[in-house]
């Protein structure tokens, strides 16, 4: 039809990945990042750089139940051939679990609302061989009730400057809303779940790390008002990466229009 | 107090291990049985040969969350001790979950009334990441209603001669009672679980694989008939071991008195 603009090649990707075998999200000079392989998976079909750029750039060791990316390949293929060809040259720990087309208006980083993280601890004297790179192992006693305290403390809107490995000049601002975090528990299996707007570099781990110190006596909860108020030093515990999973990646309506 | 029998030093141990890393339970010329990782670290920590003996058989890829064995080590330390020294031998892919004295009566196979299994499948058209080596990967459509008919005509008491890979001249009786298949499906994730009075040689997989075959429209019901009637050559299809785990091994009362 005239007037039409021509389809666009913007992809919008869905991936899931396992943390333990590479160097984090971000392109290394490994070429060992997940990044750094679905890149070189675009290049072998397409023929040419294709830039991905990632909703979240999560650390080594972080699994990604669903990262999303977006990324302008050649306009020659369809999303389904696209997701068929990427998984064909991809290494089995990285899925591309769904393609889209997207409009050129859809950042998968800027666009995003929020993100939801699960944090895994397994909870006795032993850690399950199952488990082994997928939780954190904490063998000794965990006092359920001051970690939901914890959280209770930390979820909200604050400056997370004291929470976080940011320096303060690098990011425009330390405060982010934690819409929630919940936590559940089966059995040696606890679950802390994070929703929030966005997170800063390593806060869910130090988050984590925080809470866990004064659900093991280590610390009170006066303490997390203080590194809250910035009114202490800055929490160093941060959790494992094993232990953290990317679940999801939010966008609102209005920010993600369809191709 | 005198006439009471001196303390037995036979234990029961409950042990949790993934299943990709070894060559299967069974002591085996390569050294990287289950059992002879076990058995490895009873001799450094005894100083002496201390055979064991497991419930379960696991064929080499096979998971287990919970395989009972029993041993008789020298009577030099408490079951606590045994656990943590165990432990601190054993590689990670293998974990003693549990130690506790046993009567010299309890043997861990013999003394077994039935075991639970648990098959999994991802039925998505890509494997995630994360199911790795933990799932039997089928990306084809699956009809679980005929998968549940299948499974219900496999229960019951019956003579499996045909759905296991025994010989008959091996096993005094290829007639075993499945007291229960339990099919559940959470998305991709589909987890078939077992539980009987015994199971014949690879009968849990070639129950799956025989099952699978019907719920994916290459055989009609009639077949599970014929193969449980022996009115038909012995089934082929055997679900890979990467999905299978050894869940629980059930001991009546009367059976397993302490010590």
């Amino acid at each position: 039809m005239p007037g039409e603009p021509p389809p666009t090649s913007r992809l919008r990707l869905t991936l899931a990945y396992q943390g333990t075998p590479f160097d984090g999200w971000q392109s290394q000079p490994t070429g060992n990042a997940v990044q750094d392989h679905v890149e070189k998976a675009f290049a072998a079909i397409a023929g040419c750089r294709v830039v991905v750029h990632g909703a979240s750039r999560t650390d080594a060791g972080v699994h990604a139940l669903a990262q999303v990316a977006h990324a302008e390949p050649p306009a020659s293929a369809t999303p389904n051939d696209w997701a068929l060809a990427l998984n064909a040259h991809l290494p089995d720990g990285i899925r591309v679990t769904a393609v889209s087309r997207a409009s050129p208006a859809f950042h998968a980083r800027y666009s995003a609302s929020g993100k939801t993280y699960e944090y895994r601890i397994w909870n006795a004297r032993y850690l399950h061989p199952l488990e082994r790179g997928r939780a954190w192992h904490i063998p000794s006693a965990i006092d359920d009730a001051t970690l939901a305290a914890a959280t209770r403390r930390l979820a909200g809107r604050h400056d997370f400057a004291l929470l976080s490995a940011n320096r303060r000049t690098v990011v425009r601002s330390t405060i982010r809303t934690v819409h929630s975090i919940d936590l559940r528990r089966s059995g040696p299996l606890l679950r802390l779940r994070f929703r929030g707007d966005g997170f800063l570099y390593k806060m869910i781990r130090i988050l984590v790390g925080a809470s866990l110190r004064c659900a093991r006596g280590q610390a009170g909860l006066d303490w997390i008002d203080q590194l809250l108020a910035g009114a202490t030093r800055r929490c160093t515990f941060c959790a494992p990466a094993e232990g953290l999973y990317l679940v999801e990646v939010h966008y609102a309506r209005g920010k993600t229009p369809a191709a």
